[in-house]
């Protein structure tokens, strides 16, 4: 199992990092963070290199950690600044140190080439600061999955009717076809169903009780961020493609964190640009999202379950796959492309959400 | 790890099958069966060749199966009849179908060359309708056991005395030779232990105190059915080996399914001519039935625990092993058989039970 | 995974072994051991060679053991003396038996070449039996760690302060250097902290409150058994260094046996010249060594887990590592020793412990 190396993945939400000393598996990495004495966040390889004990079963000293087994220190930047019992420090003794940037309750980490690491390449979007807009942190939902099935996932507009009925999909969309483009590193899937009764979601929120239409537009920003934004609007109002500010307008936020090759974390979130001021329908979206995502999680799991069992023959496709067979090519060109050190010149593009 | 595919196994009790989509493992395969509306049973490969669902997580419509995670659909034959958002349905679309047969009481699967699955192979024995007899079925055990091992268990009289004293055996026959005989593709081990004290079964159900003749016939239809005919009758009676109707009997019927290397089921009932209007007689025998199959179950999985570790030395064999040698060298035989595609002409005889 | 074979291991407490038939697994090897009615024990391969059945599953018939599955029935040697339905009894038909030493309340056992096993060679030290001593039994420790992790941290007196600060080490002998040397099979590892604080352990046991003079010697007998000589005296009695009797000495004894290669049991007891008609005293310091030895296991069970993952660069070696190296070292050479069948001619040195 490979994984894409060179790109910021989300290590965990804001308030799951404190001055204690916790371990993380990121990437098949176990990795100790901790919040400094200054409040940024440290992240180093979790084992002493010399006898292997996780640091994180060591103890702080002021913004250092002493190994539990012999006490050998290491500064935040993985630098050892102590052995007991000798006075040289040998180059070898170090644990590497991950570069990580903290930004709007978001922890990012980046597990590959150091000198690649560009805190502006880190995903963003204007919403998250827009007073228009309201931004509130979900779960961090753990799947027994590998994070390629769950990123499909994310981008598969199809699969909402099914998995989802009473939520995020209705029978009304079964036949829709689906958009697919890309733009850069970012896979897009969409489709509108017009003219169509209400999702339960916007029952609830939008109060809508006559026809609607409504949108879905899956952004895939490979390799491990997916954006959704959908909404309704009155099918009266009749919106054009670009109005949909105008609607009951959310965008959910998945960010992937590889955990190993067949275990995944979904930190989500919302985005909204409704009921800005409802702290209760916030935890009211939250139960429905719960309830859609535990879904997934058990459709995942299955297939997890299957996918490792020997195969008799491949697997079919269908046309609805379009924007996952497009995601898986991008991967497998990323791991290549990392694996033959052809790690080009040219800068990685942000992904920086825009509309 | 290979199984001898071209046979009928039970599948399960009719009691296990109703209108739900439920799975079961047999012989390494994940199988979905499910009752039609016309009351016959389907057996479907449990997996979507799309991405891999199983299709018990999906939804039932009508006789069909619709996938729970993108709604491809199939019959009840394994061919799809839709798959949402486009209206050709290539020819990869189908899921295996299994040929399934019920009688007794009991579901019969066929996994193997679909062409050579003919139901008249299916076992039979007439005492299952004969108004002189009672069929009355028993439980579904499980066995963390290669299903081989169990097998052997059931076509080994001499285990009886050690293994189940308080019920199927006792010392009067530790030293009594056992006798092992093949019919076509049955083999059949059998002893009688003349003017001997009555196990504890039939000085509960014959009501013996004084000596008895006693015998167990075990026939094992290969791979996977046996048929334990035992019974007493009074010394006094001196009966003929042919004359065994006379006696209190019992037919002990044992069909197993792989489930996988590891993993057996034993769905067990008997068959009697004692007792027969007597439902509480069933149930105490049961309850005799089930310590001493418990005592197999505890031995065979011990056996099994030892099999999967590295041997130092090969097993010996002894004198009571030539039922369980004849039966693994005919199964060896079949799945190389089966493996080179010699697949002969003449079809495999009916295992129709007959005294 | 390879372990040194010709070397007696502790077995078990004598007071695990009675009359019943219990498994004990040893090298990885399933032995089955009981109590004879002469009160000696048994020890045989617990595992018959016919069908594999763990023989401590089956029947004392006296001293032998009757199999629970088809009766087969071994003597205390290991020798097959009875086959229920043959007479004839095949040489093949015998299991392992194993050379057993019983001393000081502590069953020896010896699973490699039979004919070099000597019980003059088995770890003894005068202690045991002198009046002014006394020998207290404790635990038997199960770690799920490989047993050279396990040896190598007891030859080890600088983990002391930073794993056990509460009970065996303080900070005053954090920078104290380790004196290391071999003597035959024995590798020693000292150090000597005076005028400092004293450890818990000793202000509790020797009233201790001013500072004293206190010694660690590690005595590791290779592959398996340590003796930790440490004790303290008033820094005022400028205690020599074979003065050690004059303190407050206790010998911690551990012997380790190699279960499987990551699970090891550490059955630990002490001996000691104080307090040595106090049975208070003795619970006390269990106590105290179960809050220490908890805190190792924690460690140990910890650092197996990183091993078994892959890794990425070798571990670094330190100034204090000196005893774990010639340990691990003499350990490879023993392996490869006894698999090159160079067994030597000279008898293995006894472990004999002398001041």
């Amino acid at each position: 199992m490979e994984f894409v190396r060179n790109a910021w993945y989300v290590a965990a939400w804001s308030s799951e990092i404190d001055d204690d000393l916790r371990r993380f598996t990121i990437l098949d990495e176990h990795i100790v963070m901790y919040r400094k004495t200054d409040g940024t966040i440290a992240a180093l390889e979790d084992r002493c290199p010399h006898r292997l004990l996780p640091l994180s079963l060591g103890t702080r000293k002021g913004d250092d950690i002493q190994c539990g087994y012999h006490g050998m220190t290491f500064d935040c930047d993985g630098k050892c600044v102590r052995i007991p019992g000798q006075s040289n420090l040998p180059s070898s003794a170090y644990v590497v140190s991950y570069p990580v940037h903290e930004r709007h309750g978001i922890v990012w980490i980046w597990t590959g080439d150091r000198e690649k690491a560009d805190p502006d390449d880190i995903f963003d979007m204007p919403e998250f600061t827009d007073p228009d807009w309201l931004a509130h942190h979900g779960d961090a939902l753990h799947l027994k999955a590998n994070y390629m099935n769950v990123a499909e996932n994310l981008v598969d507009p199809a699969h909402v009717s099914f998995v989802h009925p009473t939520t995020l999909g209705n029978a009304a969309s079964e036949n829709v076809p689906v958009h697919v483009s890309t733009e850069g590193e970012t896979i897009v899937a969409w489709r509108w169903i017009r003219d169509a009764e209400p999702i339960g979601f916007f029952r609830k929120f939008g109060g809508f009780t006559d026809n609607v239409d409504r949108w879905h537009y899956y952004y895939l920003h490979t390799p491990s961020i997916a954006v959704i934004d959908f909404g309704s609007a009155p099918t009266t109002d009749n919106l054009a493609e670009d109005e949909r500010n105008k609607g009951n307008r959310i965008f959910a936020l998945h960010f992937l964190t590889p955990v190993t090759r067949d275990h995944t974390i979904d930190r989500w979130m919302h985005i909204r640009n409704t009921a800005i001021d409802d702290e209760a329908a916030s935890e009211s979206m939250d139960a429905m999202f719960r309830i859609a995502f535990q879904e997934d999680k058990d459709v995942l799991e299955a297939i997890q379950q299957e996918e490792d069992r020997p195969a008799k023959r491949r697997p079919i496709r269908i046309a609805i796959d379009k924007g996952p067979m497009v995601y898986r090519k991008r991967i497998s060109e990323l791991i290549e492309k990392e694996r033959t050190q052809d790690l080009a010149s040219s800068p990685t593009p942000a992904y920086v959400y825009h509309d």
